[in-house]
């Protein structure tokens, strides 16, 4: 399949990329490298990524920014820029794609774990990834020509707790997060938040 | 209690009103009528509503539009007015609303069924339903003072299926809807999703 992954350099982004890229013809695009750039927030920017690549099989989102910050202090401005970075970018990515994208084509999208389970800090990112699962399960509904859309939903990457200097236990490696990005792509589900 | 209730002539929320109207001490806001006047997509005139009506001990919100329409029509300016209205108006009654609100007070909010059960046509508001339940979820575990956080998720309304001349059989009637957002103004439940 010929795949597009966003956010292909991020620490999930590039463990998909390792994964798929045996059995895979894929196109990486991020906001500064890759070999396709993508404002996410931009849909002008997402329809122009389309018009460059052109026909593809699959699309995979691995990334989008949220604002995480004590809920005393989460502005507008900080909900605004979540909503049109990992929310709205992520709605844009399907709604454009699909005019793009081949039959029977699969859109995967991401959330995270703070949708179900949340910590403080974290009011707009859980707003934001509950509100993509509540998309997708619609979305599928009605994408026509075989189109599948999915959302994976990471748990806490060991990684990623390991960048920030915290305890890895309760975390997973990136590696067995990209298995689930794989079942929806090659697999056959759809409207499916699928947790790792 | 005093309780200010948004939306309190809809048909949920007329049965949250007469619900409440004995025990409590009611003051009802919406778009053009009530004793208040509130526009949600407006952060100013949130703020605006709060400064007049001065300390309060539960804000049920029962209002906010959000765009029902086929997916393929959906644009872009469909989900900003429907994150503007419901989604973040209600985010920002609570944001805003927790300087003014009482010691353990409370903010009921309202989601809806096609959150977790969408149909075609729901992909903003289904978006927008689950957004605002993660939300809840994450900002309960920081709200200050006491103060509590609830989203209701009504079911189809009997009374709203009969105006669209659509089979009221599977509609439960608002009357019971109401009895979900007294439990969270009168209970003691925080972060929880009700669903009557």
């Amino acid at each position: 399949m010929r795949i597009i992954l966003i956010g292909g350099t991020g620490t999930i982004g590039a463990a998909i990329y390792q994964l798929l890229s045996g059995t895979h013809d894929i196109v990486r695009a991020s906001r500064t490298g890759g070999e396709l750039t993508v404002d996410m927030s931009s849909a002008k920017s997402i329809r122009d990524m389309f018009a460059r690549t052109g026909r593809f099989d699959a699309l995979v989102c691995a990334a989008g920014q949220a604002r995480f910050a004590p809920f005393a202090e989460l502005a507008e401005e900080d909900f605004a820029f979540s909503l049109a970075n990992k929310l709205m970018g992520q709605v844009n990515l399907v709604r454009i794609g699909s005019e793009f994208i081949s039959d029977q084509g699969s859109f995967t999208l991401t959330s995270g774990i703070l949708a179900q389970q949340p910590i403080p800090g974290s009011a707009a990112i859980s707003l934001v990834n509950a509100g993509l699962e509540g998309f997708a399960r619609a979305a599928a509904l009605e994408l026509p020509r075989g189109i599948r859309v999915n959302v994976v939903s990471p748990p806490w990457v060991r990684e990623t707790l390991e960048k920030m200097g915290r305890d890895t236990a309760p975390g997973m490696p990136a590696a067995q997060v990209a298995l689930a990005y794989r079942e929806s792509v090659e697999g056959s589900g759809s409207g499916e938040v699928l947790s790792p």
